[in-house]
């Protein structure tokens, strides 16, 4: 396994009591962890951007979801009833994400299979089985990823924050450059910043320079000057849904990079766990798109930068058609178009990939 | 004339002698009016963007110039040394936009054209000529560009401030809103805050919301959703230099959308005065680019948002090429491609529109 950048985003405590998150608002200003007991808490995090990134947040979901049952039944409840009530709690805090839904249900239905007072336990353990899972299909995306950077090295583009804090691991579509690196490939990146929250700048910024890549932060804004000047090599994104024919949902201002990548003939990857594909929908104008409040574009950085009688649209993400996506990188290797087909055998090809004591 | 939705953002006291600024930096949060009596004034407010909007910048120059001449020859300087001092230090200030030199060499030319006890008030006298000029030059382009918008209204995507704030007048982008706002027609905006500065969200939807006309702040990262989505039916942008070939630099960013608009066959026009053409530049490739300080990006909006180890590009401006501009709306009427012949007509019909009571 490559070398983290950064300690796990989402942790456990040894003895299963205690979720334990670094603070991402806070990011690149202070390192702050939280330690959380209660799905309660969890869900405040995902719901207010503590911890973020659809794999990240599927696992935080998980371990959520293990506590909540686990002290409903302690407090006499039903482990059926805990169950649906603490999985309906946590699903609702960020809708766009896929792997959320995936995590939390791969928790419940390992929780419902076993008698009432085995509930806990067997969630808990699923969600770290969930965990251990989501990290090895990071390593498996960063190595088929890294097939795809030149040996001479380049600087690749990214947007959002697809990296370690994103994930229980190496991340998505930062993991093929932490692989590459870590061979001494001489990779450097280019971090759009990510209006409105930021996760460019303050955290992609942030872990990158931690594992010692060579990172430039530019505003959204200058995405498209930045590849008109040649300084793009290649994109590489993540994701937080994908339909089955391989449209797209990813933060908010990927579908530009896209259309400008296809402008000037840049390849445009996805990098994204099985787990983040949703084969219930068919394309990607079926994926609901989270509207988030307001305060995020109004207030900027804490400061007032839009006048109060101004309107404001705020959606967090957007959908990228399949038709601009060069390739999709995946735990199972790369995807091509047709993706209706590639998506499809991936999938048939069974769930999360298994390996020696991943078994509860 | 149509209304200003603001007073003037840069005015000249009755007497002369004092340059009244609106302190841009500081909305939408704040209203202050700077009272600026030198040209070291002037040029650091427009350093600092104070005063900002290539057209108000010539015409804050004009003003600071004929502030400098003034001081020198009052102090027993000669009347051409000063001239020169002044125009050269207040040139340096902006290097991308071309209304600046204009105006200033419109002044200097003014004022070597008399004896050196005379100087200082042709110097004035001119500036004030510059400012009715580029006030004539908005109503122009608004009256031109309000045949582009359709009677029943719609939405026009802008980026920056191209409006009253940028210019001596009505504005160039925003002009023929404005126009079509004052004739009743329903036209509503999309300001794209525009990164890093966020004139779009400071200054566009403030001057916008002073008018009455409906105002929506997108980050720049989803102006690509909002097309798609349908919301937007033309994009309206201003220009700091177009050279001969009908390429245009404008605010970083602008690059971005106009390759977004062809994606979805969106019109994209580009407004601007005469005096924003550079006839010596063959092609957008000779424009030379500001590139501004890094901390607009690795402070966000007084924060830090980037981490201290993380490099930074910051071009204060990007070059789309004439490929991508649906017409160019002037003074002079709609130019459209080809737009080399196009342009050399609209300066050959010669400068500056005169009217009556406009000679010093």
């Amino acid at each position: 396994m490559t070398e983290l950048p950064v300690p796990a985003a989402v942790q456990l405590s040894p003895d299963g009591s205690t979720v334990r998150l670094l603070d991402q608002t806070l990011l690149p200003a202070e390192e702050r962890w939280l330690d959380l007991t209660t799905a309660e808490q969890v869900a405040e995090s995902i719901s207010s951007l503590r911890v973020r990134g659809a794999p990240a947040i599927g696992v935080a979901g998980a371990f959520g979801l293990a506590l909540g049952v686990r002290d409903r039944i302690a407090a006499g409840g039903d482990a059926k009833a805990a169950i649906a009530e603490c999985h309906a709690m946590l699903l609702e805090t960020r809708p766009t994400g896929r792997n959320l839904g995936w995590a939390l249900d791969r928790v419940a239905d390992a929780a419902r299979g076993v008698p009432n007072d085995a509930a806990a336990d067997a969630a808990m353990a699923e969600a770290r089985t969930v965990a251990r899972a989501e990290a090895r299909m990071c390593q498996a995306i960063g190595e088929a990823g890294r097939t795809l950077i030149p040996e001479e090295g380049c600087t690749v583009m990214t947007h959002c924050n697809a990296g370690a804090l994103a994930t229980a691991g190496l991340g998505t579509a930062l993991a093929p450059i932490y692989v590459a690196h870590a061979e001494g490939v001489p990779v450097a990146v280019a971090a759009c910043e990510t209006r409105p929250v930021l996760q460019g700048a303050r955290l992609t910024a942030w872990e990158l320079g931690r594992a010692g890549v060579p990172v430039t932060v530019v505003t959204d804004s200058m995405a498209g000057a930045l590849m008109a000047n040649g300084g793009v090599a290649l994109i590489v994104v993540g994701a937080d849904r994908i339909a089955a024919n391989g449209d797209v949902a990813n933060k908010i201002g990927t579908y530009g990079l896209a259309v400008l990548a296809a402008h000037h003939g840049i390849p445009f990857y996805v990098a994204a766990p099985r787990s983040t594909i949703d084969p219930t929908l068919d394309s990607g104008a079926d994926i609901r798109i989270e509207v988030r409040d307001e305060s995020e574009v109004r207030k900027g950085l804490g400061r007032k930068t839009a006048p109060d009688g101004a309107g404001v649209w705020n959606p967090a993400f957007d959908v990228t058609p399949h038709a601009l996506i060069t390739a999709l990188i995946t735990d199972g290797g790369i995807l091509r178009e047709p993706y209706t087909a590639s998506i499809a055998e991936l999938l048939q090809g069974g769930g999360v990939p298994s390996e020696p004591g991943d078994s509860p």
